[in-house]
């Protein structure tokens, strides 16, 4: 295929649109389609695979088994809004967000697709911009946006644009990582402050008095967690911690683990813009989306080794262990514990409501 | 993960959800979420790894293997309005779409995504029947839909439902299928009648004052593909002809191989009351759009067998040849051209502008 598809970008230039806004044209399926597709997504993602814009993009298995033996395969829409953001945009968050998703299981990620809905009259340029920012994050994670869709609806019948990725990846031989594995006596640690990306879209989108200087953690985490599975391949739960934040990831490690989470608030690392914030909101950080941040349960022989590979990497030089893992023989497990600074505990339960709408 | 999943099944009563309307909690990633999830797709889907809620689907590499030895990959999001008309709804189109994407290139469709952008407000019912649709499907084509993700976005900011399915198949060792394999001598072949699809969206919009009784073609033609490949694993060019219709697909070909592709008008299959309504609305049935209808160029030796094939096959029962290809040696390729009913001839271009908006 990718021999085929060489071939074809030599045999012909690429199309240019010349419309300055997106039409129902567009969405058609013809000629206009074809144009708009080879002009921003073609030409930005740059690769022979989408290059041939078949309908499929097709893979050798034994390549795919270089990685390891188990195929990973996870899909996420994004209805960000605003759209653009201090730290990120929608594309920046939706190849982060699916590349996050493959790593947390130990895969290595390979390849995604990339479907846009987009709404009659959104600019092509900043259409060309956003999947420039994919491409950055793309070639940054190491993987290749080999297949796409384009669907263009009415004015009003959609909010600018919504991208949906979808990702491959290939598990490595050595992990077995599941919200089912902690024990008693793991760490829980994580990778950095919390709660940026979630301040940083409150505050784009005007809804704060502040005029705070935060910007979202959006970043793929997968080099991260290479290191960390090559520092310690018995990692026992791994999850980013998105919509609903380290308090829901942490409520389901708990609950699939039969277990209970000390949590040391004091432990929070947390700067202290989002924390002002948060405190003039009633919000609580713990709640609050990140685009970069994992929870990490260790066992604790392995938790010094863990964080100094992760304060070796860009993305985790922020690390630190906010809890510990225990099994209640008298009372329930399942639960989440806190110890706060003022000495006291409180549960910190599962979401209920809703916090802040189209954060990702 | 299926054995920990089953394990999950039973532990926990599935939550339903009480509201009849889907509010913006239902996205937030907290526990409304995970109702509406276990609710109406989990309980839909029924498959052990889309039940352990994980982030990813994961599948050994080896059972893949068993199927061929390259992974098909293709996405497509659907935003077809109405939602329900006569002959399927979004979710039928949604699953036959992806498999049909999938059958096309000759792969056995396997998994499925299934990622939902829901307006705030809409009917949870409904939503039950759409995941009700989407099973029936998968189970009709035999795959499984595997992982997901809700988004919900304020009122007016979508237009009831979006779904996006991505899907992931093994191609069969023996194919090789390329819009650039069309070869001189060759045959064109349709496995029904052109244009249900769209003409059945125009009726359900009322955009068609006749009160016509057409039928959408939304179905998985794998089984189909299967039986024609059976009966002649080299066919040449195969695709289905979704959004822009058979001429798009033939024009695709004609590029792509380089060839002159000849159609008879006198021997496109039509209904009559998609011809009638096509007459009246000045439309052109060769652009319209199908769920259900595959275009294929096989090598004329075989083309008798893989007509029988097709004929024996419910989906394939009026499966026509409606061309050849050839090759000018004096003149430009690349054309699709029509010998007309009243014995001309007439260029049979790409679409330009646009047929018919959200026909899929």
């Amino acid at each position: 295929m990718n021999d085929r598809a060489s071939t074809s970008i030599k045999a012909s230039a690429p199309h240019r649109v010349r419309d300055a806004t997106v039409n129902l044209a567009h969405g058609s399926g013809g000629r206009a389609m074809r144009d708009l597709i080879e002009d921003v997504f073609v030409s930005s993602f740059d690769n022979p695979t989408l290059a041939a814009l078949e309908d499929q993009a097709v893979f050798a298995l034994a390549d795919l088994a270089a990685h390891g033996d188990r195929l990973a395969f996870t899909t996420d829409s994004y209805v960000v809004d605003p759209l653009f953001f201090p730290g990120g945009d929608i594309g920046t968050l939706a190849v982060s967000g699916t590349v996050n998703d493959l790593a947390v299981c130990g895969a290595t990620p390979l390849y995604l697709s990339c479907a846009v809905v987009i709404e009659e009259g959104f600019s092509v340029d900043l259409l060309r911009r956003v999947a420039a920012s994919m491409q950055r994050v793309a070639l940054e994670a190491g993987v290749a946006i080999v297949t796409g869709d384009t669907k263009v609806v009415e004015r009003g019948c959609a909010d600018k644009l919504f991208i949906n990725t979808t990702g491959v990846g290939v598990v490595r031989h050595d992990v077995s990582i599941s919200a089912r594995n902690a024990r008693p006596g793991d760490v829980v640690i994580v990778n950095g402050c919390l709660g940026d990306h979630g301040a940083a879209i409150l505050v784009a989108r005007q809804q704060l008095a502040l005029e705070a200087d935060i910007e979202s953690d959006c970043c793929p985490l997968n080099g991260l967690i290479a290191a960390m599975l090559d520092a310690c391949p018995q990692i026992h739960c791994l999850r980013d911690a998105t919509r609903g934040g380290v308090a829901t990831v942490l409520n389901e490690f708990a609950q699939s683990s039969n277990v209970t989470i000390r949590l040391d608030e004091a432990a929070l690392p947390l700067r202290e813009q989002v924390k002002g914030a948060c405190e003039i909101l009633g919000l609580d950080p713990l709640y609050l989306a990140n685009e970069g941040k994992l929870v990490a349960v260790v066992p604790a022989d392995a938790a010094e080794r863990v964080l100094a590979a992760m304060r070796a990497h860009p993305v985790g030089r922020e690390a630190a262990v906010i809890g510990t893992v225990e099994r209640n023989e008298a009372e329930a497990n399942g639960l989440v514990v806190m110890r706060t600074v003022f000495g006291g505990q409180r549960i910190v339960d599962m979401l209920v409501g809703e916090q802040l709408p189209r954060i990702c």
